[in-house]
């Protein structure tokens, strides 16, 4: 193995959640000051950009049926990147922290005695449905919201699940776009069917999509949605703040187009 | 009134959760180009600094017991500076669509037909956990997280806080440090006293604190808080992954630090 002069170390970057300059300034220097990269598939390429030739940058994604990387691949290069290059930003979509395995990635490279940092990014869960007008609260309508995947690693339900369809928290729902359908229909069983809802998809980018309906349609909603692609659900009353609901065009143009 | 030569125009700006450079690029960039800034009490007041003394800069903070400016006060300010100034940025701390009743003020600009943007910011109900080593979610451990305020406007806990209790979500309570120990009570009816509970306040800045216990003895961490300032609690066994229950140097290293 190549041993570098450089002090093995690794800084968890989040790359925000999709547009280039959604990166935060610290995230956007420490990735500058890299001697390695490794990242993800929800990362803008775009923000390797201008960055030397000479700095390994390693795609380490993992998207539905393409596992690229397992994620002990991804631990296993993280500290063999590190001893041989020095500084390794392991980048990643969104914020670290959220569902991102952050600790499992941490826990190995800090065995190794190599020390590891983190920088928050924008995390999708928020700022997508912000980007679309979509508060997470809203005062009297929605007082919480509850980030969550819809199922277990077994495929079934989780509790939470059931137990935030009871509540009148806003429901954030991740890596459901292919059970779409069967996790509304599970939600309708305690919210009603006029219950709206918001499905987004290549949030804060370019072709960013956004669909609104109500539970109770949420098969026509299904029909125009790429599965091949991730997307993030939006259920509460909270969705009607979105501007589609409005007449005005005034409030038709997207909130977060600068 | 002045009549301002650029067109009215308001920016709601997410400032981050403290840190100077963990706003975004684009918030930043958005922050330098604003012919009037409204500010927060929130907001790190470094990031005014280098802004010409010819843009206004207007304090618009509400702290417990002190409001310098009521909601209808700003909703109204925000509409007189883009009228006599054009482009309005109202930085807010975090992300504007947390708590950040930006709904309100959204809507009451667009009534005056003044276009609206938003631009999503690091929101510190997640970063500030993060920045302290302590993930949201964890395989197994915890798979999803839900933000909330305990209380409800007339002081009673919401029904929320009662079925999050009684979930396996990452709980994290924001606006709760006055009411630290009765909220610990609350949620101790469904999860057990030796569950872990972290406080922290001044996130991701310089003097930032972080209170680890468990919800059995709250009423210590209570006597060692400074209830003039806001703090984020966070419980749950995702706690248990901060560095102070790891016994090896390496793992004290604060994660968030650069």
């Amino acid at each position: 193995m190549i041993q570098s002069q450089n002090s093995p170390k690794v800084t968890l970057v989040g790359a925000g959640p999709g547009a280039k300059d959604l990166i935060t300034i610290r995230g956007s220097r420490v990735l500058q000051s890299a001697n390695a990269i490794l990242y993800d598939a929800l990362v803008n390429i775009d923000l390797l950009y201008g960055i030397s030739d000479d700095i390994p940058k390693v795609y380490v994604g993992k998207r539905y049926g393409k596992h690229y990387a397992k994620q002990e691949e991804i631990n296993r290069l993280l500290v063999e990147y590190a001893f041989a290059y020095g500084h390794v930003v392991r980048l990643k979509g969104g914020d670290p922290f959220v569902f991102g395995r952050a600790s499992e990635e941490i826990a190995h490279v800090e065995s190794f005695g190599i020390p590891v940092e983190v920088v928050p990014g924008v995390s999708s869960a928020i700022s997508v449905p912000s980007g679309q007008g979509i508060p997470l609260t809203k005062r009297v309508a929605a007082s919480s919201f509850w980030v969550m995947t819809a199922t277990k690693r077994d495929g079934s339900f989780s509790e939470d699940l059931i137990l935030a369809s009871q509540s009148s928290a806003t429901m954030v729902i991740l890596m459901g776009v292919r059970k779409f359908v069967e996790i509304a229909r599970e939600i309708t069983r305690y919210r009603g069917e006029s219950t709206p809802v918001a499905l987004i998809q290549n949030g804060t980018l370019e072709n960013e999509s956004c669909l609104i309906g109500t539970l109770g349609n949420v098969e026509t909603m299904f029909q125009n949605i790429d599965i091949s692609k991730p997307g993030i659900i939006v259920v509460g009353s909270v969705v009607l703040e979105h501007p589609f609901f409005f007449e005005d065009e005034v409030h038709r143009v997207l909130h977060s187009r600068i």
